[in-house]
């Protein structure tokens, strides 16, 4: 299949800090193919642009289809260069587009993954025909994506839908890594449940320690357990605020949930919409929609894919 | 000087729900001419016509300078239309910019106030120069605007910057006209200025009952009352709290502060930029201006002057 001609395919790579992932994507968004490999714990730059070369060559070895690229971190996408990665702390300014394009022969879109995933979304998921979106990614933190016209809104540094930092508990609140206290990634995502279960103690602290706390706190939420689900319910709300100040201060029309969290939502999104209802007043509620992602773990792929192909149709 | 033909020139008008101000604007910021007339409390949407008509044509007897309107409420720009306006509840989609351009023979572009107030200070005030600004309108209440890319964003209904409906006292706030709690516009503000005077009761309320509340406050924290002085740092706080999480969504370098209230920004803003500080990560907060307007009474006109301008170049 890889010798075949794929006309206006484009390569999506989702690269994590344990392993990238590729998609050989087609104009409608399907996958055609796809591969994964192990980031290596040396991130020597030179190696990972030989893997990633490797990797893209291996999906479309006979042709030239563009590649986006989804990378955790501060993105300079008009330059294709990683300030700055949580993945890859040792990298500062990697030019990584340009030298992946360099290695490759092809024209490379790089892009921060919270914003990829959301533009997937749009592209070819949950969103698909929205135009005015904020977006959360739900996994071990929390990320964000804002689409305005269509277009995502980047920011005047590359670093626009920081939304895991906005402030929901202003007073007391968990101290974050970022410097701030009461940060919603603090409460939201992985890590946030995690805190969650140790302060609350009792029976369902003894979750924190699982390998996978949202999930078995989502097990026992559906088994009935009222304190679990008191804890998705605060979840709901926590979003519910932050998600609240974003319509009032854009006027979108669609909030769109994503990452590994949202396998909860019947757990968390309604007491998200009832907060945002309470929050909003009637005229700019109304028409708002919560839509949870259904692109699941192909959404960086299949973004970044979509983004190499609108970068591509912009520069023709 | 009325009949002289100014090159360039437009005309802005500031509609307010007692008085309507008008000015002839240059094409480098300068009002030429400017009138001031009162709107009369039988607010029939002719009369409105009419007496717009004749302010312009007063203004500006022979030529055909396009006019901007600034104007309280849910505006949809596109068909010039005011939806709803506080300041003239009885109108219900009154499509004042094609009934203006029919009666007077210009373009008319109508935009919300505070957004015209926001732009305004980025064309020719404090923010000039600024492509990506959030902005405070600190009067009776609380508005805002959002300029991304030197182009305000409105929203997907007109509605994007209603920035004095953010939360920032989550739990048990002070209930707000807009159905929630623990508004931005409840704090901060005369009307919110008002209700904490009041609240804290002792000397300082009795200052809630004078004309103009927050400058008798200014004066008392000038004199040094510590109390006075507590009430603006808490002002500050919670606009540090507001604009911590726009910056985290929008990636803005400058926020802007308009109207009324910033007589008092050396009470204020300090704080302000203290939360900040406290609130972002410190590459997110590096390089964020907090600008004080400079246009004072004349922002909405000079605003919808330069709005009117803008647009009659892009109709061209």
């Amino acid at each position: 299949m890889a010798d075949v001609a794929h006309d206006g395919a484009t390569i999506g790579v989702d690269l994590g800090g344990t392993r990238a992932k590729a998609g050989l994507v087609d104009a409608s968004g399907a996958i055609i193919a796809r591969d994964l490999v192990a980031v290596p714990e040396e991130r020597d730059e030179d190696d990972i642009v030989s893997l990633l070369t490797e990797l893209v060559r291996g999906l479309d070895p006979g042709g030239g289809a563009p590649i986006g690229i989804a990378a955790a971190g501060v993105i300079d996408r008009r330059h294709g260069i990683v300030r700055e990665s949580p993945n890859f702390p040792e990298w500062k300014d990697f030019a990584l587009a340009k030298r992946l394009a360099e290695a490759s022969g092809r024209r490379v879109h790089l892009e921060n993954d919270a914003n990829a995933v959301i533009y997937g979304e749009m592209a070819c998921g949950a969103a698909r025909g929205c135009e005015d979106i904020v977006g959360y990614t739900l996994g071990t933190g929390v990320g964000g994506g804002i689409i305005l016209g269509g277009e995502l809104w980047r920011g005047a540094r590359g670093m626009a839908g920081e939304l895991g930092h906005v402030t929901v508990v202003r007073d007391g609140g968990r101290p974050c890594g970022c410097g701030n206290h009461g940060c919603l990634e603090q409460y939201v995502g992985a890590v946030g449940i995690r805190r969650t279960l140790e302060e609350r103690g009792g029976k369902l602290a003894e979750l924190a320690d699982s390998r996978d706390a949202p999930r078995d706190l989502a097990k026992a939420a559906d088994a009935g357990d009222d304190e679990a689900r008191a804890v998705f319910a605060e979840i709901g709300r926590h979003l519910g605020v932050a998600a609240a100040a974003a319509i009032h201060t854009l006027d979108v029309l669609t909030i769109v949930l994503a990452g590994g969290i949202t396998h909860a939502q019947h757990l968390f999104v309604p007491a998200l919409e009832a907060e945002l209802r309470a929050r909003t007043f009637a005229s700019m509620c109304e028409g708002v929609r919560v839509v949870v992602g259904t692109l699941g773990e192909d959404a960086g792929v299949l973004g970044a894919a979509a983004l190499a192909r609108m970068a591509a149709g912009t520069e023709r």
